[in-house]
């Protein structure tokens, strides 16, 4: 933590900070230029954090030295976390993909597509069983009955399944269907939700939110595995931006980022980024390329029938070619899909 | 809802489209220009956006002519909603003062900065007692412990109380303790939550989101009313930008916009908004000046001592310095502190 | 200056560093925590600043202390700039009003543009002749000859007159017509023109960018005052942001930031950045209360058939009703309109 | 052009835009739902533009069904365009790397970069001359000495030059030394830059703004196609957000997007982009995989010393390996670096 005086602070404000963190048992370290004086704190990151720095006499800024997590952290972690999600792992020769419907709308459409995904070499299967809708009048789920299409289409094709969870008090029912838990953007942080998903083992796959920066999504992480669950996979699935040609703004350059911060396993969403079928498989391409563990894609037997999403979903026909061109490319960069 | 066609979209993708929206009840009223076609969707707006119609082939873009939200808007209820919060009303010529520290930090503190708001004019008192934090290493709030120590504080000072609920099943508990509940930012989108807050009768202050569009914000609000309760106040507390100057960036059009849109009070977060002790008065009294329904700011006995959000907080004499300059502005604008 | 090393980051590494800014004649200052060293530079701002230290072996970030602006800062010049536009002055008592037609159209059309601004007590003129537009198929304003009649609409009234400049070799041209030259949000970093303007005395308008931090729009009236000519106003115009419901979002929060940070006087123009004429009487207003010099609106004897922005143009009843507005609001801030 | 007028708009109203369609020349086309009327405005959509629509009585929103550029769309030109920069083809199945250091600094080191390009296989070698900064302290460029240095660079490696262009009055001076001419981000709306360009021959780069949709960013490309000069290459090369992880965010989905929407090729600068020297062979990998033409990458024979953005510049060593990378990727995907 450095603290950086206003201009003119006087000694008795310089003295009145370096008093404070001797209080909380830091040291203080003063260095003093023609027009400024910053005084670096040292000593435990969490007890310094807690002192209301700012709000003391003369203090112009305080600037953080280290980052704010530490469970995540390639530092503290060296090695990179190989997640299983019920036998698919995301580790770094792979390359995993998760595709399947944005809503369990029934067992036809569920049971179709589970197949679709599995001929064509979907690692992981999805679908909505609660879905958060900006609208109260869109379709919101079919609910349990969802997660149990969703776990009887799993059986039948042997994939692992993955779905959403919104409320804290359905996070063992949940769990109970799936191979790994899915926190959506709007819940990123919802400090509850996390809370209570690290206290289970369940795979725990966190979508960034629309305006989070890279740093509170691995603080959001960081709940999670503090409550005991280091199997967290993360999700970059665009942010807000004034553009708006594309749903949102996807950061490829998060992937190479986190990569280096952390040691978790992190993956793309092309079909939230874009909200456009067309695109979908050139930024699939741009995921792996970047050196994303995988990416999640929505697919859907008849897309201009779908209750969500449609217009982002891709058809089995365009999926089994974007399956087709993350093959070609994987060996490329020493991959396999 | 306008349905452009691609160029060269053929006739039988034009049917396509006209045929989808005859099955759901629609009625579709072609305009063909020299490039391109567009179809007028008449008819039930919440049925026919249901249907897909961007996964339509041909389909280039789908425009919303309709505003999404109903029961909030301006048109469906021409006139101001008054909310009364526990006798302190928000009408049209009242401006009003939330007053009170970040969070409740102890009985000693939540008297003393209920005593200083009552004095010096405020309205109504807040103080956290369940804080979301982007940290898990952060102060998470006292808990119910911190409600009793607020209710008290309340009782008196006579002030009406307001306080965040985060966990849909803090609900009743919290409406127990207060008069009006809060749904934070990072909750605007949390739509258990929101539907929650509507099936109980105290009143609801929902704030923007860090990413939310004015339009998102009255979705998100038509979901509280749509449940049953119209008891709902706005609040602008800054939006997400790449500003770094201040927290967030204080969107004050959006107040005069809100007023047009719907007939809901809204109110104005300067605190939050800029982070910025020094310049929340001066944003007080724009929202004043722009015909907000009143503010809320943060103010603590010994700011250098917060918890939470200290730099923010205003100290007791900062505070009746704001209060001294609303009252003053006030007549000239017809408005009453 | 602060250089943050990277965890771990070696002695020879730290001891590059130092020897790096020894050489230019800097200090060096260790401060060593458990995991991090950071080396405070001490010295000469702008000889330290050429260095590329975030290019050397073991540095993670560098972080400056001072503020990258001089001439334009508080510190270096502690009173307020007054600037004199043609007889009119931006002086703390005073709040000034700009008004006038986005482009010069025609005679007719400025002339009774400019009675009406006089009438109802505007007290600068503008108009546009040379317009920077998205798109090469939009009106582009009428040059010169726009010029002509906006000076004679300016001495016909005995209003001052101020207009965009675009061209760096049109400054002196442009010069000899007007009274203040405004420099627009497109070209806010235009620094050719920006020293351009610098060159010569008469006052420059200089709007922030759509996208430009405060500190940046600082830097730009650096470069101004750097030039020689220190009579440079700065504006607010609204920045972009991913809201939608208005043009831009207007970002007043900046304006007590800015008289913080600046000796400048900076005005609003709520017309850009709303774009929507029932809205700009109202954020006028708010620019008064939050401290700003005056306001710049667009008003047009008909904006049914203005060439440019008549969404935004306030027709004469509207800016009467503004000025009204504003008048009767003013003493109790203060201030004379 | 679709014309949606309020709630409750009189036939007076709905009339009155139909004469005003009529009066130049259009057709209006009436749609009628319960709440809303809606009038399609058929005719020369250059035409229709010019009418200040949105400032009729009665009207609420405008809404553009065409796309407002024309000459670089993809309709009016279905085939790829073909840019020559000095026999360095920009076409769909190379992908072209262009290299050179920020800023010409001096000869030594001019002409180590280009030999560096040279031998590892780049095809364009950059350098800039005249550097818009945003500090009037920081290092300005070498002016048209360094031009000198950079075409002297060119001709002894036999590789075609691409430099910056700031100033309309340099157009034909610094076209004398070079094969394509760069207009910089800050640039992309300094129209008379873009029509001083376009009307010459010498290819354009044209770099997207930080703040510009890609609308507005083919609408620049609109001006210099215009003025006559159709060897356009467009540059993404990250806009701003609220991430401050990066120094911009690469918006990649903007390749196959303008791909789509333009027969102009496009480019990607992962330097600038992200600022950060680790992750630009990364997103370098990215580029080629999302369809773009090629890359334009800073670097420096000895980054630590660079006078402009080492923290960005690649190393030689750090070079070979983005271009050892590049060429096992892109035969995966039918392309050659």
């Amino acid at each position: 933590m450095m603290i950086v005086m206003k201009d003119g602070a006087t000694s008795e404000e310089v003295q009145g900070v370096v008093d404070r963190l001797h209080e909380v048992g830091a040291e203080a370290h003063l260095s003093k230029g023609e027009f400024k004086t910053v005084i670096g704190a040292i000593g435990d990151r969490e007890v310094i954090s807690q002192v209301p720095l700012l709000a003391l006499p003369g203090v112009e800024k305080v600037i953080p030295i280290m980052k704010p997590f530490k469970l995540v952290s390639r530092e503290f972690h060296p090695d990179d976390t190989v997640v299983d999600v019920g036998g698919a792992r995301l580790d770094s020769g792979r390359f995993v993909v998760i595709a399947g419907p944005c809503a369990v709308e029934g067992e036809e459409q569920m049971l179709s597509s589970a197949r679709a995904a599995r001929e064509m070499g979907a690692h992981i299967l999805r679908g909505g069983a609660f879905k958060p809708r900006t609208s109260p009048y869109s379709f919101q789920g079919l609910g349990e009955e969802g997660l149990r299409l969703l776990a009887k289409a799993g059986e039948m094709t042997g994939l692992p399944v993955v779905t959403e969870v919104v409320d804290v008090r359905h996070v063992a029912m949940v769990s109970s269907y799936v191979d790994m838990l899915q926190i959506g953007a709007r819940n990123m942080q919802n400090f509850l939700l996390l809370r209570e998903v690290g206290l289970q083992q369940k795979p725990v796959m966190l979508k960034r939110g629309l305006s989070s920066t890279i740093e509170e999504m691995l603080m959001a992480a960081e709940y999670i595995v503090r409550g005991g669950n280091s199997n967290v996979v993360l999700c970059e699935r665009g942010i807000r931006t004034f553009e708006t040609a594309t749903r949102n703004t996807l950061d490829l350059s998060c992937v190479p980022l986190v990569k280096r911060l952390s040691h978790l396993p992190i993956i793309v969403d092309p079909s939230h980024a874009t909200g456009q079928r067309e695109i979908i498989a050139d930024l699939a391409r741009g995921a792996l390329a970047v050196g994303a563990d995988g990416v999640m894609v929505e697919m859907h037997p008849d897309p201009r029938s779908a209750l969500c999403d449609g217009s982002q979903s891709l058809g089995f026909d365009e999926f089994a070619g974007m399956m087709e061109q993350l093959r070609s490319l994987a060996p490329a960069l020493g991959r396999v899909v």
